[in-house]
């Protein structure tokens, strides 16, 4: 969450869920749901295109950093994957951003081919019925 | 999360966490983390810089759709907030995405001033280092 006061007041935030060899200095700002998880929302580096949220634990987010080649942790298989392993689909990381309050990251990618396992480039394509819009311009 | 094949074996994603009054056709779509929410990746509309992440109950989706300003759950507050209603930094919802799998929102607003509590534009202002970049071109 970002864009409110933060409130230190809150219950201590999780832990790592497993172990992992993500740089101490970067595991201490990260801000992690129960599951132990932050948000990667991932784009395309020069379009600036949204191709898809996936998950990152710490060492998701290691193998990411020190790799090149996004790294995610599966919530319904609980392992870790490879983005294009399988698919071939493959992301090759330029860079990687943490958000003010450590439980989000944008990272800026090479995407090769469709982003979405459903074959569109974007995870995107369903719009929700926004019925009253405020237009401001 | 996104990009990979689902597992229809896994364990039975959790419900709402309030009550809401969202169509139930759109909460039957939406697959939460434990504490009940999905990420809500917010752009600017026109630009489509990455602004920041929040999470969104049920709820916060229903008056997102409904009212046209970006509200959200504030996992630290446990409360609603409506993105500018303290800072009038506001959001004018301009449309919403969902993802392939029903954990992620794409929100496109009109955002009024700085997106980060910081004061900055976007709240992913603080790079990480990624060793060893693959480039492929």
């Amino acid at each position: 969450m970002t864009g409110a006061p933060a409130n230190s007041g809150g219950a201590v935030p999780p832990g790592p869920a497993r172990p992992s060899q993500l740089d101490p200095d970067i595991a201490a700002r990260l801000r992690r749901t129960p599951d132990g998880l932050v948000a990667a929302v991932v784009r395309q580096h020069d379009s600036g295109e949204v191709l898809m949220v996936a998950w990152m634990d710490d060492e998701a987010l290691h193998r990411t950093l020190t790799t090149g080649r996004a790294t995610y942790w599966s919530r319904s298989r609980q392992e870790y994957w490879v983005k294009g392993a399988t698919s071939g689909h493959h992301q090759f990381v330029r860079s990687v951003a943490l958000d003010c309050d450590g439980d989000a990251l944008l990272v800026s990618v090479d995407q090769v081919g469709p982003a979405c396992h459903t074959g569109h480039r974007t995870c995107f394509f369903t719009e929700l019925p926004v019925s009253h819009p405020e237009v401001t311009s």
